[in-house]
């Protein structure tokens, strides 16, 4: 059914046809040297015309030319402008007892693309965070190897580099809201994820280098911080596609996430790309360390565990609407988007769903597609201004489909706090504000 | 000839084997928990040994873990290490009277990967750097469309959007080395290009909004800066693959880089990605802008110009060994990197030479290879510690071959100051520092 307030973009020039209207623009063409009339977006298809804004052009123009602004000489390097100081990393203080054993969270509501900058890419520490001089920082390997070495920085840089873009999810990530919806905004329920480029060198080549013994079947990756964070990681996937990463984004590592060395374990728990990295001990069995027994397991509702899940499942998120994003522009042309990722490889589909879950319509994919990388996808619809349930559900290459919360839990119970890749729902009010809800599938 | 002292491993862990280094590495065994013999990295085929390093393990493993560090509220928006404190960009003060129209230059030898990251993107300013308030700026389109009109940052952001990875390098790239080797470093040789992932809307839809009379065939660009920076597009380009970008890397532009939208047009030079981007206007033919006629031509021998010379030739530099990173690590397995880039699409090959281009070997083209996009390049060879010339030499997947600086004189002569693509060659000494030479082809 067509609105002739909206639908006709004739009609939404002659709209602007008042006196005073008119004069701010005749000075905006004045300034700007043109003509101008208020925006007219007719949506793509049949829709809803863009809001049209009152300020005139005039003020804009002249404000940003009246002085020469900073030279090439004041910023060695660059800061984000002041108007975006909110765009920041956030803790939630009553998480955690400590600072120093706690995280941060991405602000996945105010990015776009697929990199996420140095400078927003969440924290996990467990002790805090080290910082290493990369000069007299080493890398050892021992344990069930012919040759036992030790590694500096330079050494590290002279094996054959490679460069992978990947996420890095950690387990516990959207862990709160297995027991249904918790924390309100996309930043705190999915942001312990980053996908950055990594250039490093391959775990494989080292451990050649040492000579792994025909028994050595686990590899003990320590760090060099604090908590002295271990895990155990089965040979054959340090042989595959592990790395040992000195940048990420094309610049050295942040202090944050390993300064100057961490493993990269691509498509496994966060948990295990072990920062500070300073050793590798070649093994027969898994040591059973704290993080791999009482924590980063899923106790089940009959008391047992699993064990050993690292892979992460297939997982997405809506990140625009959201409660920290709301709609403000009203009714209309809208654009969704979110980020899709897979430990098992690429996403082959997104479905967005406005209806909670009963209709679903497949999403665009949009930016390099890479394995084991998110994907950003986008879905444009004209918004009619009624209240929605919006949920979006990526399925990967090898067919895995993302589950419902429900579905989850009836496999797996709520005692879990890892491994939550449950679709999320956003509840989009008239006014286009989002809140974090539950529904039942 | 093999090298008894350094080819073999055994041999260099035996050369250990005295009384005081037994008695560090013991101490380190105790700290590591695990046995430590010095690196001994035998050269991937026949090759010499990686140089070993006298400073014990248990040093640094003990300092890391005295005191835990910072928590995870310290750093909302990081920042580098303190000990990467030199990688910065860096401007060239006796190169112009002002710093707020110049430039600085991006820290090639000090990054990897492809990705730059945003604070390390060079800059070029004409009236210094514009600070907008993104609530107050506009977008205008007028001449000749049938609808004139004005955007806002929230209309802009209702449109479908688009990520792409694309390199931006200003024509005056290189310029220096028209008439000889000057500059002592890639920084300042082959700085002024970055790679950076964008996200924003299409061009062609704004264009379709307002709707493009017939004889609309040129469009011009304006900046919302003091040097109110204008270029002419023809309207071919700005309806085939042009942006109007407002993420760079996942985050909000930089203000260096135009924030909050700047006009992004691939493969073509620097100069025409209009930053504070404030105005559209289409036209039936170009403006003659300074920026296109006065500048950004190539004046020849002849005292002829060549103009519209936007498309950036394939080029390619070698990052590392280079004057400003040097081989500290002497003979030996070594890696040489660098990157390659075209205006035409994506590189088909890069080749690397020794010798001053007698003779050229293929490198090994290593992260995603994208579409106007940098690609990052590695050669890795067994230095014997003799001296060097280095260069790199790449092909488009058009077939555009990168000339030698000999073979673009001839044909330009040395009036240019623009689009030299000409290649580079690093003197590399026996102590592994290098200078910037020229050699004749």
């Amino acid at each position: 059914m067509k609105n002739e307030e909206t639908d006709n973009p004739r009609r939404n020039g002659e709209g602007l046809e008042n006196p005073s209207r008119r004069t701010l623009l005749r000075g905006g063409v004045a300034a700007a040297g043109g003509a101008a009339l208020a925006a007219g977006l007719a949506a793509r298809g049949a829709g809803a015309a863009i809001s049209q804004h009152a300020d005139p052009l005039i003020t804009d123009v002249q404000d940003w030319n009246r002085y020469p602004g900073d030279g090439v000489d004041a910023r060695p390097y660059g800061l984000p402008s002041q108007y975006e100081k909110d765009v920041v990393r956030r803790d939630v203080p009553w998480l955690t007892a400590d600072s120093k054993s706690s995280v941060n969270f991405t602000p996945l509501h105010e990015l776009d693309g697929i990199i996420t900058p140095n400078g927003l890419c969440f924290e996990r520490h467990h002790g805090g965070i080290a910082e290493i001089n990369p000069v007299d920082h080493r890398l050892m390997i021992n344990g069930l190897v012919d040759n036992e070495l030790v590694f500096t920085m330079e050494d590290l840089k002279r094996f054959p580099r490679e460069n992978r873009v990947y996420f890095l999810e950690c387990a516990a990530n959207s862990g709160m809201e297995w027991r249904g919806s918790q924390l309100n905004g996309c930043q705190f329920t999915h942001g312990m994820v980053h996908n950055v480029m990594y250039t490093g060198i391959r775990v494989r080549d080292l451990l050649n280098e040492a000579g792994v013994k025909p028994e050595g079947k686990w590899v003990l990756a320590e760090g060099a911080d604090p908590s002295l964070m271990t895990r155990s990681i089965p040979i054959e996937k340090m042989m595959d596609d592990c790395m040992v990463a000195f940048k990420m984004n094309g610049e050295a590592l942040r202090e944050e996430q390993g300064y100057p060395i961490r493993l990269v374990v691509p498509g496994w728990e966060g948990n295990m790309w072990i920062k500070w990295l300073r050793r590798f001990e070649v093994g027969d069995q898994p040591w059973q360390q704290r993080e791999e027994t009482s924590k980063y397991t899923d106790l089940l509702a009959d008391g047992q565990a699993r064990r050993f899940t690292w892979e992460m499942d297939v997982k997405s998120v809506i990140t625009n609407p959201s409660p920290q994003a709301p709609i403000t522009h009203g009714k209309g042309q809208t654009v969704i988007t979110g980020l899709a990722w897979s430990g098992r490889g690429k996403i082959a589909r997104v479905d967005v769903s406005l209806d909670g879950g009963r209709n679903w319509q497949e999403a665009r994919i949009d930016g390099p597609s890479l394995d084991k990388s998110v994907h950003r996808f986008y879905f444009d619809f004209d918004w009619d201004g009624s209240e929605l349930l919006i949920q979006s559900r990526a399925m990967d290459e090898q067919g895995f489909i993302q589950p419902s919360k429900d579905e989850l839990r009836a496999a797996r119970g709520t005692n879990s706090i890892y491994h939550n890749n449950g679709i999320q729902t956003w509840y989009i009010k008239q006014d286009g504000s989002a809140e974090n809800v539950e529904v039942s599938s």
